[in-house]
């Protein structure tokens, strides 16, 4: 099976805006085991929109769009949609009142132009959208199936996840599958970890083994090729066990995992609860902590200490040890985190104070340099880190070490190494 | 002057590697007058590469191509444009004789393979590589002329600037240029927008106007076709005017712009300094104020205030008033905006309580509420708002409502609307 993703609106062609949707959705498809035959990007041009989806319905069984399902007059995907598959354009009344409705509730004032969403193909698939206005459709152009859907990704990514990937799956006689697993690994370096898992690397073939450097941390990605589902799981629990075994400290979760939900679900078992004493994250491990749904259950409160006064009101950092040690040192950072401690009554508390740049570092302390304290009612420690990079690298890499540290500490394990 | 743009490696279809390469050079096409066709990207695949240039060359008069042009088999670039050129490959000894001494001045083993990088079509024009090994070349196709450059981001930029930059100037006769300039705004939806801007929208030609959402808001681009950089300036500064006298209170900013460095600046210049009490917003509001270098300037402190303990702990909160009131109430907003700017020594102090979701709403207080406080020595007000989406987008447009009401606040205008 072929299929052929179009990314749809002018500013993409005016190089205003870079497509991401076509590459994310390309990488759906190779996990599904599905050819992608091309990508295109076309602007809000109705000529050159049914140009562009001819000859991609012509040539392929599936083709995906993003973008021109806004409700103005440039956009135009519904209309040659409804073209190319020789069908009238119906207003749905049930979908023009969600649309209403969801003006309503968010109370904001409603115009008619969004009654325009509500007109799709006759005869089409709906693809709700459960995080925006305009839902999408899937449609029959000759042999092939046009899915189109919204540009903003957050709405495309999660109306393909529950609608077009389970029409795609069902399109899709699968012979042999590809199946990948995802293991995620924070606090070490692409190059050191490629020397500890050299020979996996270099002898596996099935699955192979991939290496990918993000922000978060190093990914390893096990990709198996089998005849079921089970068979795929098999061969990646075999290697995966070898993994687990040669990186026992760096491994934090799989696939899509992310530290701050393995770090929430770790804290609700065990009826821990959490306060957070930041200064050069300036909020950023509060703000992972509570993008987690439930967070409440155990975060109780956060304090950012940006000002030196802040750290002395909040926490009781006296003045003189400030100044004697400086606000980003070990004796400070167990302040902090000592004070986060007792004025919150949580089980763990955790502080961070660095210096972010790009001012503020000296030849002894410099730009990157964090100290980090973890408290509990067994004691405290403080943990010194260096980061590299611009400001929102070294603040997201100093707020997933402290997730980390979490987790290892939660964990009863090394926090370093 | 048509162009269309052709990204060439299956690294692409499978999603391992985002194309920005399209992106940059259709940047480059705009400021030259130059109208993009479209973009593709295809796999290493001769028959479908060809397929997508000769369809290309066909429509335009100029295609541009990156990737391909490395020394192995998967790299076909070369043999496809001869076959569409109807010329044969030549083998430069020049060429050959450069690839081979770069080796030996980067002291890297030299294999043989390299040399089929010296192989051009007959009579095409070479586009030196001043950064790489792999040339580039542009050749005749029909009546369109097609450029092939490596996929590598840094030899592309400079063998484009150098080689096909002058020579798409000599092709194309028109002395025009295209510019643009966004107009960002908050605060309000894009069919409202488009209610407000209609007759601008529908009858501006030269500039015309554009309209794009995004999670920050809703960019207005404005896109002039002049003669001359001063020419194209006037016209958007023309309806740049009208355009900022219809949104007198939305428009933020402009082209990339963001709401934290912009509220940032005016803290700066007019000497104030900021507290935060979050508790629905969890941290996102003081990270987003210190993700801008210089944040420390202005920024005393910030509470999260997660749990009802810490606001009564922090800001004197009355658990007699959270249970009558409720956590998210413009009583309680109030009380936490006032209690930062008591406990931080701020002159302003902002606050945000809310129900994030997915659980804890109710019919009065459904998800996506939130009250927010603001504070400073002439008085306090509640603002109340409603956000809709995932978690994650409550969170975020609540954020940026923050930072909106920052400014505005200090601008002295109206707090809404």
């Amino acid at each position: 099976m072929n299929i052929e993703i179009i990314a749809i609106g002018t500013e993409l062609l005016l190089g205003q805006s870079v497509d991401t949707n076509s590459s994310w959705l390309a990488k759906e498809m190779a996990r599904m085991g599905i050819d992608v035959y091309s990508f295109q990007a076309v602007g809000d041009n109705e000529k050159r929109i049914e140009t562009a989806l001819k000859g991609a319905c012509e040539r392929s069984q599936a083709v995906l769009t993003t973008g021109g399902l806004g409700p103005t007059v440039d956009d135009v995907t519904r209309k040659v949609a409804a073209k190319l598959a020789s069908r009238t354009l119906v207003y749905h009344e049930n979908i023009a009142k969600e649309i209403e409705a969801r003006f309503a509730r968010n109370k904001l004032p409603f115009a008619k132009v969004n009654l325009n969403q509500a007109v799709i193909p006759q005869g089409a698939v709906i693809i709700p959208n459960p995080v925006g206005t305009a839902p999408g459709f899937i449609v029959k152009v000759g042999k092939s199936h046009l899915a189109c859907m919204p540009g903003v990704p957050a709405e495309m990514k999660s109306m393909f996840e529950a609608t077009v990937k389970p029409f795609l799956k069902e399109l899709s006689p699968t012979e042999s599958l590809i199946k990948s697993r995802v293991y995620r690994t924070t606090g070490i370096s692409e190059s050191q970890l490629n020397e500890m898992i050299r020979d996996l690397f270099e002898k596996s073939t099935n699955p192979t083994v991939g290496v990918l450097a993000h922000k978060e941390g190093v990914d390893i990605r096990l990709t198996a090729k089998a005849a079921s589902d089970q068979e795929a799981d098999t061969l990646l629990d075999g290697l995966g066990k070898t993994l687990t075994q040669l990186l026992p400290n760096y491994i934090y979760g799989l696939d899509q995992e992310d530290l701050e939900t393995i770090v929430g679900r770790m804290m609700t078992t065990r009826g821990l609860s959490l306060a957070l004493a930041e200064s050069c994250t300036g909020g950023l491990i509060a703000h992972r902590i509570t993008r987690v749904p439930g967070s409440s259950r155990y975060f109780k409160a956060g304090y950012v200490s940006y000002s030196n006064e802040a750290k002395t009101d909040l926490f009781g950092v006296e003045p003189a040890l400030i100044k004697s040690k400086g606000a980003v040192s070990p004796e400070v950072a167990l302040k902090m985190a000592e004070g986060a401690l007792k004025r919150s009554g949580a089980s763990i508390a955790l502080s961070a104070t660095g210096i972010a740049g790009p001012d503020g570092g000296t030849p002894e302390k410099p730009v990157g340099l964090v100290w980090m304290g973890l408290c509990d009612e067994s004691g405290s420690q403080a943990v010194e880190y260096r980061f590299f990079g611009h400001r929102d690298n070294i603040q997201f890499r100093a707020s997933q070490a402290a997730l980390e540290l979490l987790r290892r500490h939660v964990l009863g394990m090394a926090l370093k190494g």
